[in-house]
């Protein structure tokens, strides 16, 4: 290395996880322009839940670290070059994407406060404010935390231990893509940014599947490595909208017809393959059936909770009641994937819909079993809307295990959007 | 990488393989300046052989890359650091182990030419000159073609093919490195320069070597590695020397004496851990039967074919007749060696002798499985004086299938040598 690099590297008073606002993913900034447009002025309160107790992050990451590495994102900003290529990018075939209104907030954004509190051996760590600014902490607020776990561990590991920490886990992606590269027709995308191990690897991956998936790889969901490497920014919308329309709501009707106003306000601002329900929010099956005859015209579904394979023979079916082709319809599979999974639902869905996947924290954080005790497998982290305006948000979701919020409101979500028995499943990841 | 290094490394015509004269094994050193001082006129050939003759060495190299890369070879001479480095530091233990008129002469060698043709899908490459100069060749050009043999395989991959190659080849030396880590009082050391997949890749295993077994790590044979990684080089003697005095013998009482001869010269040069036998080149059996009394006395001796463990036992036999402890000898294995050997060698001779080992080719070039075809297995190519003063040399070694030379000589020398029936094994690497 050169000494002026070197000299430049050191210069940083810590090594930052999250270097850029648009080391996001895509579908944050799709949601981001969408709320701007229709619900700038809420309220809302993002929360960091970590589904895995028994990994003690307050004990693993020093709180000092966590904050100095919160505080450097909050001092980023779009970049020149960033916000040249949001504004000039095709993304979906479409120019312009991000209107420039949008763009001029965007270009002019700091990332508001957060609070962070340890109790116990977890942090409390929750942001505040209107929604289009707070909705953008999810992301970084999730690698931030996944890397400094990693760090921890990683920190007592020698050099060559640590390359072969990195060969292992290097090879084990590869063997991954290997089996994926023999499978026909194939369409797979990077979703993997939230729970990564970190940056530099999420962008190894990409950079692996480039090469060894070709066509077959669509794309990434992290906007800077789409930008870096040149590939695709993929995605389209999360559970947080209707989760905060869905606080939002006056009354039972509203709140009834609150996830359908969602995808009413995006059928005006999108089209073809963004134009993707998400229907698991309340329940699928409800979902569906309650649905308006337009939703049904839709490009496709995707399918994030709940047994993958019964929650797409149930768009299926739904697609031919209401008089579609299924075979023109596009269903994406994002809920914990795995190879095996994988190749499992593309040959059994194959020639019945498009199929296509975003394969997330078990291809950018696969480190199970490569160091004793299993201190670097991943973990179930998330960042989630826990109110809007004062009121709380409420998931159910196709699988029990994921639902959150108050129970008497759960309870009362439950009632209005008719959800009867669930099938329990582990969450992976 | 900065441009000033980026510009410098494209300023090579090549990529020079071999970029030190000290990039060789320490025992052709001390075996240089013992030959320097006892037969400096003698003239010898030294001879390429591949003896993997499915590897087709001239279908996969082109000629005329091979003769850059020799070239380059010659254009090298020892550097100031490294003639100060073989001139101040210590080795073995001791100081000025190179002495000045050996070092002056050094410092002005460069090395002679060399003959290559092509003869079917196989190299011819000589050297001839006097053996000082020319013994020296042994080594850079065994890892030159090597190295190119792996190149031709490498040209094909992608890069992130790449990667996950080294990946799958870093993991397997440090799994081995971890189970050699287990293993009490291992003493082992780095004997790979000859047959490496590079060198590159040999400094690699030399610093996994260092983290993963510390003390148990003795050196290495590489001295400019040696050098670099500030560890000891290691090396005695090899088969040429016996080769050469035997092939200089007027008649058959002097061959009959000449690895007596050999030993003799060594004995007055060098000390300690030095003073090891290689007791092979015409049959150990006989050797031992034959040697005189002082030898009993030298400090270990090196098993370098033949059954390892039968080697050892001969040797433990050998010195208990001639009154000697062989608990206080030194046995070093050095044939063929892999992990599962060298843990079962260790453990059946702990306690009855001083066992260490000189790990070769399945350290450095274990790329065996790893692409199809197993293209970059290691294979057996050595480089031996083939003649002196025009006459030839023959090797019997325990092995018949390492033997070598004409057919008449063979036999001259086994019924000189008094070496009886020969177990045949197959030659590994």
């Amino acid at each position: 290395m050169d000494i002026a690099t070197r000299v430049y590297n050191h210069k940083w008073k810590i090594d930052p996880i999250v270097r850029s606002l648009i080391d996001t993913d895509f579908y944050k900034l799709l949601m981001c322009q969408s709320v701007f447009r229709n619900r700038p002025d809420t309220r809302v309160t993002f929360s960091l839940i970590n589904r895995t107790t028994s990994v003690p992050l307050a004990k693993l990451i020093d709180e000092g670290e966590l904050r100095e590495q919160l505080d450097h994102i909050r001092s980023l900003s779009l970049s020149r070059g960033e916000s040249t290529w949001l504004r000039g990018n095709t993304f979906y075939g479409k120019r312009q994407m991000f209107r420039p209104d949008f763009m001029e907030w965007f270009e002019n954004l700091r990332l508001p406060a957060y609070e962070l509190e340890r109790r116990g051996d977890q942090y409390e760590l929750t942001f505040e404010g209107t929604w289009p600014e707070v909705m953008l902490w999810e992301i970084p607020a999730l690698a931030v935390l996944m890397e400094l776990r990693g760090r921890a561990v990683l920190n007592d590991m020698g050099r060559f231990e640590l390359q072969v920490l990195y060969a292992r886990a290097m090879t084990r992606v590869w063997e991954k893509i290997e089996r994926l590269r023999e499978v026909e027709t194939l369409k797979i995308a990077d979703f993997g940014t939230r729970r990564r191990h970190s940056f530099l690897w999420q962008d190894w991956c990409v950079q692996a599947m480039m090469e060894g998936l070709g066509d077959k790889f669509i794309g990434t969901s992290n906007c800077l490595i789409a930008m870096r490497r040149e590939v695709e920014a993929i995605g389209t919308n999360a559970h947080e909208l209707p989760m905060v329309y869905a606080a939002l709501a006056e009354d039972d009707a509203a709140l009834a017809r609150a996830p359908y106003d969602v995808l009413s306000d995006w059928h005006e601002e999108h089209e073809g393959n963004l134009r993707m329900i998400l229907p698991d929010t309340y329940g699928t099956e409800g979902f569906l059936k309650h649905a308006p005859d337009w939703l049904a015209g839709w490009t496709g579904i995707r399918i994030d909770s709940g047994d993958p394979a019964a929650g797409a023979e149930t768009a299926i079916r739904w697609w031919k009641e209401r008089g579609e082709d299924p075979t023109q319809k596009l269903v994406i599979f994002s809920d914990g994937l795995d190879v095996d999974k994988i190749i499992d639902l593309h040959h059994q869905f194959q020639g019945r819909v498009r199929a296509s996947f975003g394969w997330g924290t078990l291809l950018t954080n696969d480190f199970r079993g490569l160091v004793p005790g299993d201190r670097l497998a991943p973990f179930s982290l998330v960042c989630k809307a826990v109110s809007a305006n004062g009121r709380p948000t409420v998931k159910l979701s196709d699988n029990p295990e994921k639902a959150m919020g108050p129970e008497d409101e759960i309870a009362r979500y439950k009632r209005v959007f008719d959800v009867g028995e669930q099938e329990r499943m582990d969450v992976i990841v």
